[in-house]
């Protein structure tokens, strides 16, 4: 086996330009299921565009000569045959949903990559070692149901039947009824969705941060997933006449919240990245205009790639908060109401990914993901790997959210090699 | 004449003793027409609790010998005829109305407090110089109708009936049907608000503030009501994804405006009293956990007794913020949405009612009035002078709004004795 699917450095240009057109097709067929008048995409889970979506996919599989198959929840699997049938499957792919007014990269960037990548490889390389599979996982969002990672999860064992039972969308619909009404559920007569075979999983995605743009690299390399917690506190002070009140007798509840986010961001960038800390909602009471503030409650969201740092970092803020409550006479109460752990992505498979990039002289940057993502799911059962391409301006699950052309083929080129090396090699994947 | 109402300082005990009553007893009366059962009072203008209040005290005043008038919007005089029918009258005298679910002493206190030093100085001295007239305000607060002060304001001319129509309460209910259905308005026949003799208007109210508890002072001197401004500013940075977006790459609009406003409190401390200055609402978008804050708004309220250096203040919070937003990367617009300028109080009359406290033994502290009085409206017209006092722990428009009794009646007390010392004696006031 030759040693990249590049035979030449001069063929470079040529496969961007084949993977950009694969990647191009599939994405703008897929933003046309959902598609709204603001130039937006919403494709919920079990709705007809998402079902229209899935198939027209399906379709596009069995024209490229690969195997197309749903699992019981909706999952699409696009697979490409090994000489060795037994061996554990390669999969590659993401998720086909969207949030409300989403943009089109998020999420069907991974399956046009994986699609563009698989049928690549398929027409120059023939049949590989072990099975290729292009997966179209049906749910990560969380946006239709309360339930995140449906997809992933249902193919890990993480999710089942029983957590769905009673879940209900904004509309009164039940899980269960949405999902049987495309065709799918427990007594659908398809496969199990909970597969024993899978040997690696291979995610390609948009950063939905600025960190390449800004530094000017094609690729992130994810070394891990960042853990979350969100905290929740309620700082209560004394409602009293703006006009009355004179500034030193005041136990103003806001003024002690702005002293405590003032601290949180400090201390964040003093710890440095991959930390990052954010007050995202917060609410003021009883927030008129003449009267100082009595009560303020308000979210802390903190996230690090090392648990043992975010758990560190999380009691100093509730320490410090208390410090500084207990300094201002106002009373203060916290819980952490949100937490998960960090997930680092396999070692191994991440180097060659990083190997990839530097043999097609890409230009990548290794690091953390602080959103999560479905490959945080397979990490648990197969060895796992991501890759991100740029997001400008960082903007993402918004009709804003956009990705170079080129810089959608870079990801493709990488993706298209690792599965090769992977795929085609002799190297056995576990 | 004596140059007291005290003709020894032991009698002191007594009056206070009899002030007490007085002014317990109309508090106590007054508190029954619209208590709710969380304790607290609702008489909103033009209530049936409103007029079956006023009417109470009508027959009060005729029961204490005074001749009890309403004009014709429902301000309510009681007289008490000097012997120079001529002179101008000395106005003492608060408001009837309250906040919804407010307390029982704001502007009710100075009512009871006039009525009771009137009736004594009455019952122990006889006819006065001039008239001295007890007056129930009809209107103060602005709580049913988006105008306010339009008891005071119709008395000096600064309120019209072409400024009320078209006002409607949150019920839908014509300002001016509110009226004519209490029998006052236009056409009911009554006194024209505005008088053309009135010499002078003394007011004795709750502080609303914690300056006289925390001090140990019995009487505040009002030397001026501070002038207020409003602004109301609007912060853009970008709304981000809260994972995604590392610490240096925010332009978070939470951050800026928490940073905004340690810098207010920290200028305003700076600068000192009687300057306040207060962030009261805010507002943050999209306002979920997960993402960086694109947007807040918040109001300033900045008072001060001097108007130039409120205005200097404004100037620099205006300045500083936008130089903050700018080292951010944020953009901010502010406007100034409310202006009133401060309104000092007669200096002769205020030095009087200060003499009268040290002759009575009563502790006094001169100080700014940071909220807003009918006393305001009535320093456009005539000499007039304010008293405070105490609020425990700083609260009013509330239930939990109190003061205590033997502190109405010092208040009462001094007021007593400016009414006999301006009353009785021989200056002129005008």
């Amino acid at each position: 086996m030759a040693r990249s699917v590049l035979s030449h450095p001069r063929d470079k240009e040529r496969l961007l330009d084949e993977l950009e057109r694969d990647v191009m097709s599939t994405l703008t067929e897929l933003a046309s299921y959902g598609a709204d008048k603001a130039g937006g995409v919403t494709r919920l889970l079990y709705t007809e565009e998402w079902l229209a979506a899935q198939r027209a996919l399906a379709a596009k599989m069995s024209g490229c000569g690969l195997e197309a198959e749903f699992d019981e929840v909706g999952n699409l699997f696009g697979r490409l045959q090994g000489e060795d049938a037994e061996a554990p499957a390669i999969l590659t792919g993401s998720h086909i949903d969207t949030v409300v007014q989403g943009g089109m990269y998020d999420g069907a960037y991974g399956i046009a990559a994986g699609l563009a990548a698989v049928a690549h490889l398929k027409r120059n390389f023939g049949r590989p070692k072990r099975a290729l599979e292009v997966v179209s996982l049906c749910e990560e969002e969380g946006s239709r149901f309360p339930m995140a990672y449906w997809g992933s999860g249902s193919i890990v064992g993480k999710r089942d039947f029983e957590q769905i039972a009673g879940l209900r969308d904004a509309r009164g619909v039940a899980f269960s009824d949405a999902m049987t009404g495309c065709g799918f559920g427990e007594s659908a007569g398809r496969r199990r969705s909970l597969r024993s075979v899978i040997g690696a999983f291979v995610e390609a995605h948009i950063e939905q941060g600025a960190v390449l743009e800004t530094e000017g690299a094609c690729i992130g390399v994810v070394e891990a997933i960042a853990g979350q917690r969100r905290l929740q506190f309620e700082v209560t002070g004394e409602a009293n006449h703006a006009g009355t009140t004179p500034m030193r007798l005041r136990r103003d509840a806001l003024e002690g919240a702005s002293a405590m986010m003032q601290a949180l961001r400090r201390e964040a960038l003093r710890r440095g990245d991959p930390l990052v800390a954010t007050v995202g909602r917060l609410q003021v009471q009883p927030n008129v205009p003449n009267v100082v503030p009595g009560k303020v409650s308000f979210t802390v969201d903190a996230r690090h790639v090392d648990g043992q740092l975010l758990a560190r970092f999380c009691e100093w803020v509730k320490r410090t908060f208390e410090r500084m409550a207990d300094e201002r006479g106002l009373r203060i109460e916290g819980r952490t109401w949100f937490r998960e752990e960090p997930v680092p992505m396999d070692a191994g498979l991440t180097r060659q990914l990083e190997e990839a990039c530097g043999d097609l002289a890409v230009s990548a940057r290794r690091m953390a993901s602080g959103a999560g993502h479905d490959a945080q799911m397979f990490a648990h059962r197969c060895r796992t790997a991501m890759l991100f391409v740029p997001s400008r301006r960082g903007i993402s699950h918004s009709p804003e959210e956009y990705t170079e052309p080129r810089e959608l083929a870079a990801g493709a080129l990488v993706l298209t090699e690792l599965l090769y090396r992977i795929g085609y090699g002799e190297e056995r994947l576990s």
